[in-house]
């Protein structure tokens, strides 16, 4: 398969680098093709312009070149991961943003739906399980980005893995990116 | 009381904005003082940048000087209200950004809290209570920006009113416009 994985943090020698490096190894091993959206080094601006606000009344309205774009750079691929810490018990802003503006009306949802076949969302958080678990933000989440957004545009599967307590702990660090490099290796099937 | 009012849409002139202008109006008649931070008109820019990760090893790091100047703009406040757009059932990428580089580690949570005395989420809907009641998308939202940022940071009260349906009916517009209204002169007590 041809994957776009699409890679959220303001440092690529981060440790959500280090899980993108893992996922990338391990989708090579599988026989995969992986194509990078680095969201950050790409400089991609979030902030919805009024270009690229739905016309409700026109399913399809041609939005601005920069996310014809990246809906183009969807297309070429079969299914789609993103790597992101968790901020605020959701996405960081320029993956929010980047949905914002490229998962549009008449594109990705109304008459339309994205025709990927998976999409796997690995998120990194610095908190452990039960401080999510006790205010519900591990639910929340899922609700909102899973139910809200890959089912909603209608990829058929689709999967929310959390990696937990990642500012605590080196050996739950450890754990993630091994986690990381055997979803890359198995989630997507053989190539 | 001092009011900040966050406001997030790119045009002035939207529904967004008309919730803005009733929401001024009621404040005013209330005799409070808003002051108003329209992200998207200033052009902030909700791009977490490096100087502004949190380093948890020092509470005390310095963030940039436009995240010094933002949290200027709310300690001179005694409370906040945000008014925005639901975008894929949660802020909008530009508010989303404005929390993650403002509200930072040794300011607003860590060993701090924000000292403001209360906080106001107006939301503004597309879709109707059902669409939302259906999957959880209105607890959803909830837990995050309520349990998750307001409650999180210490502000001791908080509230998030939906206001649905507003791409729907005329008259949901016309109702929400006279709730936001009604908040602005109702929700912080008299001044």
């Amino acid at each position: 398969m041809n994957i776009l994985v699409v890679f959220d943090h303001p440092r690529r020698d981060s440790l959500c680098g280090a899980l993108l490096d893992a996922f990338l190894a391990g989708l090579a091993q599988a026989g995969h093709k992986a194509e990078i959206a680095d969201l950050r080094a790409e400089n991609f601006d979030p902030r919805l312009p009024p270009d690229d606000e739905p016309d409700w009344d026109d399913p399809r309205k041609v939005y601005s070149p920069v996310v014809l774009a990246e809906q183009q750079r969807i297309l070429r691929n079969d299914a789609i991961a993103f790597i992101f810490p968790v901020w605020w018990w959701s996405l960081p802003a320029t993956t929010k943003g980047w949905i914002d503006r490229v998962w549009n009306n008449g594109w990705a949802y109304g008459d339309a739906r994205i025709p990927l076949r998976k999409g796997l969302l690995i998120a990194a958080a610095g908190s452990d399980q039960p401080t999510f678990v006790k205010r519900g933000y591990d639910r929340a989440i899922e609700i909102q980005l899973l139910t809200g957004i890959i089912d909603y545009c209608g990829i058929p599967e689709g999967e929310l893995v959390m990696l937990y307590n990642l500012l605590g702990d080196d050996a739950a660090r450890k754990a993630a990116i091994a986690r990381a490099g055997e979803l890359g290796r198995d989630y997507f099937g053989s190539a």
